[in-house]
């Protein structure tokens, strides 16, 4: 739309739309909206909506992705969670134990990230296992767990929900709500998250490829959700010195081809604690928004993932390092970043 | 237990593993019955049981799976579908289109792979699709067609459960129910898997190991579901003649570490039509208890992978190589198969 | 060229192509031969030829390679090693040790693989080691031991050059001069093989893509040498059951791009015993012209890879298995095979 | 050996490990001197050394590298090429063309890249081409181009050998050696790399894990060549959105297991020009001691590579960024480096 439309304006175009028997996504930017279509099998006619007041131009959008698309808009998208914004330029740290295992681990951890200066908690209640033998989670219990420790230290709260029948509970009490790599392509549970109002944390596939973790974020916002953040945890391959294959390509590689923010987890993009430090940096050098780091009180102890969690003071540590390269690369940047 | 051990002793036995807090399977076999103990942390002591009547041994299982492993059962286990045992050493076909797409299609097509002497018949009406604008399946009337073709042909219907929502639904018409590779480690389908009363085809996911692969299989069998067939699908490589890398090795290692068995995709495997015959045979040379591939009156028109659906006469031709190959490798087993 | 075309009208053709600054390929069919132009940079006018005497048509090559490719030369290459011709529609078995260890090891083993019926017999001189205190091969002493055992049992001799140095030793000995995996993009090498008037056994690399694969084949080509065999040895991936992922597909593949032939390997494709028998026979299942097996007199004490070889008792085995399925196939094949 | 010991102390040891049957390495550290044995196939009693005198310890080395390895070596090794010295702590930047393409290219990038400040000036004059009809460098010319390049600029000279036959030429010109993916597993160059007294940069293969990239290492040093600079440049897995994937975090990973310098090689890595930025500066912040980086004056007519290239703007940009980086990583760094 032109940069002067108003809300009749738009309303129109959407109607236009729907009359045509498809679907209208009303996407605000910074200088001017943009309207996606969706539901369409076959090209569209420009012409069909060029002739509409307050439309700028109709253009197509050539990617099977649409409304993660770059092309349809131009300026980065900043998600908001519990008051922090991801993805508008200033680094946003996330710390926090692979799960929840008792009120005292998580409140402990929630405080020590918060002094290390993190402004966002991590904690698993529901964890997907690869046996059916280990440690699922407290569920519900660790959901209020991680609550108690929102009072206590003000940070937002991010959780995993690892199916559409307890996101209902997840997504009551998270700040944003994680889907993991194995469920990248759980398109029912993309679908549940797409009709949520809380911000989804989208974690890549461990063999997904630049497009499919597109098109899985495109699931989410296709239902209206449009509050979502990549994140790049490593994929899978050959190489057996870590335990997966951290790709920090794939942050430029979104960042051209998306507005979407990315960030990146080096805990399980290594597996390796003494290589969460140097990969936690090379992320943000690399352009990652911001980073999800597993820490945990007593790594030795974890009932999960302690191999590679960082203890408070490595974390604090990593937290200050990262702060210094961010202040560097923000300082560097020779063109504003624009965000919504 | 001892191969004369009746269920009181069975039953008894069950007791002790339930007064221990642990849960016991009953894994009926051909000579003796085996009862898997899940649910310890740690090791058990074996003296705990070896003294009860009719027990034979307890032992130790060494690998991370249990009720899947073949040092819990010995002999192969053959799976029934609608009367059809997948298995047992006889050459199983199982073939129809990725979708269904009108109830002509479907009976068309499952009168020709009928006619090609499959037992079985494959088609989705719930189609997990990594595009949200692509066609998604046709629900519930596709879930009737297959049915009114299972009327028309007496074929069993393989068809795909993706979500908890609508699995009730797809069970009540399927004769087996596909868990596709991108939800093999969807670990809340896999219990519902686990409940269901219905044989479960269980496809490697993209990336699998092979034992993430048995340990999916082992979350069905640990909720109660003992039916499992394992399927070979492609993985995902850095090769790109085909659309994924067909692994056939993972046949003889299947069934050198479970007894369950496994049959291959050769549709899938290779995404192109013209390396479906060949593969199909590799498939079957390598040790596949049968082949599950893709079959469309009209490739050309398919809504979905019709580059890589056979049309009716190829299929017969498939079917017909297939049952020759079957012939001679059954001719020439020097030992016995044995399946309960 | 037309079916009747003779010498002088060739002759005149090479001089045409000459004359432009090209390099001409004389390529005998069965029905006509084939004149394969390489050199230029960018494309030739097909006028420039069309016009002289003999020609039937000059067509553009649209793949990278061009003497390899089919479209090229329709008909399949066989190439005889030692009076076998190997792509012909005939099974090929070569079998032998990984490393030539003794006299007595390598006699010992020749008769054993002469016995099961074998035509070829492998065995390396030079190996190439990932450690540099391993052992390297017995060097020329290794060769000498070779041609006794082909004096002995009359087996063709396959074994590997390892650098453009000792390639004139191991060319004056060997029947067919293998180039190993890591060497598929050691252009020198395949330079030197090209200029070779001995058959080239050449093996897919571990990372090597189709194209890569007969991009090499095209530098022997190239240079002279059309008596190329391909192999398929195993791709490294993600997955650990095998030692690497043997990609079977690979044969259709080629078999449908070039008109060279190709074997497979299923010893270091598996990397382990018993994985060798079943994937041999899903290589010959999936069109492959024949096996190239590490056989031992006592795998136990190989000094390498001694855990993928199978003993002479396993060899006669696999080999007889070999034979029926290759018959049976033969037996069905509807399109007689072509080869020069 | 003590931090005392002396030559003649030094000298006797050696003497003792020759008398033994193998050979001795001296390795020179800042505090003491290191000597490294090999050619023993099994474990050799520490107790025949540690009685000699100014012997400290005799240890056994548990890798099955040794000469490479930080437990033989426990400082970091700095390599000396052209005057500068990799792996001391400074940043060190190596740029220019692909290949060598004529007398005026060549000059024009090293003025650039120097006035950029790069230390080093790369430029193949031998290419291994996928190709046998791709430009496959000027051969010698290059190498006289380059040394031009050297006189007129003082930058040190980095080119690629690709044979054994050629690498006395390179060797003639070149300050230091680069041995290229595709020949990290050719033996017979690494051993005669190893017999070169230049210093050599060894790139990692396409699909190489660490230990057989330090076992490549491995055999230069055993060789008699320290002075070796390991290099990441991307390896090949499934992902698209790249040429290869860049594995940074196998510089940290080479950093804790050998005392070798490591580089980054971001142009080959993501085969993107706009990547080369970002992932620069991320090698850099995960620990590389350098980067080698393509520029061309006018990458839109390289004869190779030049979608992956950076005009000499985009580099000098990319230099300034990465001293920025670098200044502040030397400045966080808490724990001196200490280098030989």
């Amino acid at each position: 739309m032109k940069a002067h439309a108003g809300p009749a304006e738009i309303a129109r175009v959407c109607e236009r739309i729907e009359s045509l028997g498809f679907k209208p996504h009303i996407i605000p930017g910074e200088q001017r909206t943009a309207i996606g279509i969706t539901g369409n099998n076959s090209p569209i006619d420009p012409a069909d909506f060029e002739d509409l007041p307050g439309v700028a131009e109709a253009i197509r959008v050539s990617k099977p992705y649409k409304l993660v698309s770059r092309e349809t808009k131009r300026e980065n998208t900043a998600v908001t969670v519990n008051g922090v914004r991801v993805g508008c330029g200033d680094l946003v740290l996330c710390g926090g134990p692979c799960s929840v295992e008792s009120r005292d681990q998580i409140l402990e951890c929630a405080h020590a990230v918060k002094a290390a200066g993190a402004q966002l908690l991590r904690g698993g209640a529901y964890k997907p296992r690869t046996s059916p033998y280990s440690f699922q989670g407290l569920g519900e219990a660790g959901l209020r767990y991680l609550a108690e420790a929102r009072e206590a230290t003000g940070l937002g709260i991010v959780t995993e929900a690892i199916d559409v029948e307890t996101f209902d509970l997840v997504e009551s009490y998270a700040d944003c709500v994680q889907i993991g790599a194995r469920n990248m392509q759980n398109f029912s549970l993309l679908r549940r998250a797409g009709r949520s109002r809380k911000p989804i944390l989208l974690k890549r596939g461990m063999s997904s490829t630049l497009e499919e973790f597109l098109m899985a974020a495109e699931y989410i916002l296709a239902d209206g959700n449009y509050n979502v953040i990549l994140c790049e945890r490593g994929v899978r391959t050959f190489a057996d010195h870590t335990r997966n294959t951290l790709d920090l390509s794939v942050v430029p590689a979104v960042q051209s081809l998306s507005h979407l923010p990315i960030i990146v987890d080096p805990s399980h993009g290594t597996g390796k604690r003494d290589k969460v430090l140097p990969m936690a940096l090379a992320a943000l050098a690399a352009g990652a928004a911001g980073l999800i780091v597993e820490v945990h009180p007593n790594p030795e102890k974890a009932l999960s993932d302690g191999y590679q969690s960082l203890d408070p003071a490595q974390f604090a540590e990593l937290a200050e390092d990262c702060r210094a390269i961010s202040a560097l690369l923000t300082s560097r940047r020779r063109v504003p970043v624009l965000a919504n």
